[in-house]
């Protein structure tokens, strides 16, 4: 994938949007910088827990902008973004432009953003990691770093490359879940956090509870109990899951975006009758294949 | 009007053509001059005489540009082109950038474009007219300059600013023809140069000659006998006309074109039973309101 068809396909979601179509385009090219990667209507849980869209959004800054266009704009689409790529804004700086005040002042503004931001890039130069849009995709980058964490917003293309990351050589992996190779309390889940079919999961808006649930009872009674022994079938199931959440990519295209390890709360499972899964960590060891 | 709704509705005749969003948006950032005029989609007749559409057009420069996307474009709309505002692009520069290259090469042939204009406007900065908005739908600035020309691609918002420039004060004027207050040879008339009820107005493509025809034979050959005779009823009607059409204007609003002073040619009217009017000037004299 190129960085062309990438940058296309966000400021394509300023279609008919002349406003953002117009900042997003000037700071870009104003910026005029191949390393920095943005993101458009990035869907966002605001430290109030709410969601929203921000219209730019730079995931290697931490930095959102958002355009007043003098009128209310209600960005807050809780259903439809629980299906999207979504990260959470805590310690995020959110910079606004007000496109009411005529030219001259829009691209004051842009400008001072701009100058903003390549000081901090002069600033940050040995730790900033330059947009490597193949690199970034890439389980070797991942197992190369010995880590994934939730702060650097990592999703994959395929369950194989999530799967990849600890131990596996998977080329195609179609399943919901696989065993991690190198820590057998642990499994690997790639769940949809929305309602689909029977299942209706859901991840809270702080992403550290998810909600694991079949909305046939007598299913969810004989699901529950297996996990909660760790075994259904004949298959382990482990209390420890490394969760990478079906997503909306960018590109608009599914992706599975890690959302931290999470560990079974038996006793909440027993008293709501869901599968309670509780975050232990926000960032999890990763492995060279086996 | 301001200069950021005018760009704005430039740029949303890019929706859905990312290609030329990103190119067009790119360039403009890049230029970062608000002297320079730019128009999307500027309808023009190709030196061939073909009637085409070209991405990007700068009337104060004369360039055009061109975004090859690597497929077959077919710009040519004759039918629609007839309504709408058309230049003509004798003598002007067409540039093209080719996007199937990827975006470091799109990069460095827009900046080439980009410091070519930047080098031009330096060589020509005496003679180089900023972009006025309000200055250059004004009467008052074609009567201060004392004249109208072909080549500077004029355009009123009304047929009163129109008339204004030849010795009118009118506010409001909303008939076809008006007299030339000073000129008692020389009408102006605001035509729509396309079919339009029983009349069937037409200008060639090289915009030389405009040929007036009523559908209904018997008024048709009333009213050539009335222009040819120099009166209708009480009305005189000069055999010299200063011509402003009616088109559709870069905000898609109805602005009125000048397009040169014509004369009738009594020969070619009778033989062919239109009302010919060839092209005798490109330029024409302004005056101030009586």
């Amino acid at each position: 994938m190129d960085k062309y068809r990438f940058i296309k396909a966000q400021l394509a979601k300023t279609n008919k949007k002349n406003d953002e179509n117009y900042v997003i385009t000037r700071i870009w090219n104003r910026l005029d910088n191949l390393d920095i990667k943005f993101i458009t209507q990035q869907y966002v849980i605001r430290p109030d827990g709410k969601y929203a869209l921000t219209d730019m959004y730079f995931p290697q800054l931490g930095i959102h902008i958002e355009i007043d266009e003098g009128h209310h704009k209600t960005n807050i689409e809780s259903d439809k973004a629980r299906e999207e790529d979504i990260v959470r804004v805590t310690d995020h700086e959110v910079k606004r432009i007000d496109v009411t005040k005529g030219l001259i002042s829009i691209h004051q503004q842009i400008e001072s953003i701009v100058q903003e931001i390549k000081e901090r890039l002069l600033k940050e130069k040995d730790k900033f990691v330059p947009w490597d849009i193949e690199k970034e995709l890439s389980p070797q980058t991942y197992i190369e770093r010995g880590f994934i964490s939730l702060h650097d917003n990592v999703a994959f293309r395929t369950i194989a490359d999530a799967c990849n990351c600890f131990g596996h050589r998977y080329k195609v992996w179609q399943k919901g879940a696989a065993p991690h190779v190198y820590e057998k309390d642990t499994e690997l889940w790639f769940p949809k956090l929305f309602p689909n079919g029977t299942w209706d999961n859901s991840i809270s808006e702080d992403g550290i509870i998810i909600l694991e649930r079949n909305l046939d009872e007598i299913e969810n009674q004989r699901y529950l109990k297996g996990i909660v022994d760790g075994r259904i079938g004949t298959r382990i199931r482990p209390h420890k899951r490394i969760v990478f959440a079906k997503v909306k990519g960018p590109l608009g295209d599914i992706m599975y975006r890690f959302k931290g390890k999470y560990q079974l709360n038996i006793n909440k499972s027993f008293k709501t009758g869901c599968i309670v899964w509780e975050r232990i960590s926000e960032r999890i060891k990763t492995y060279p294949s086996r």
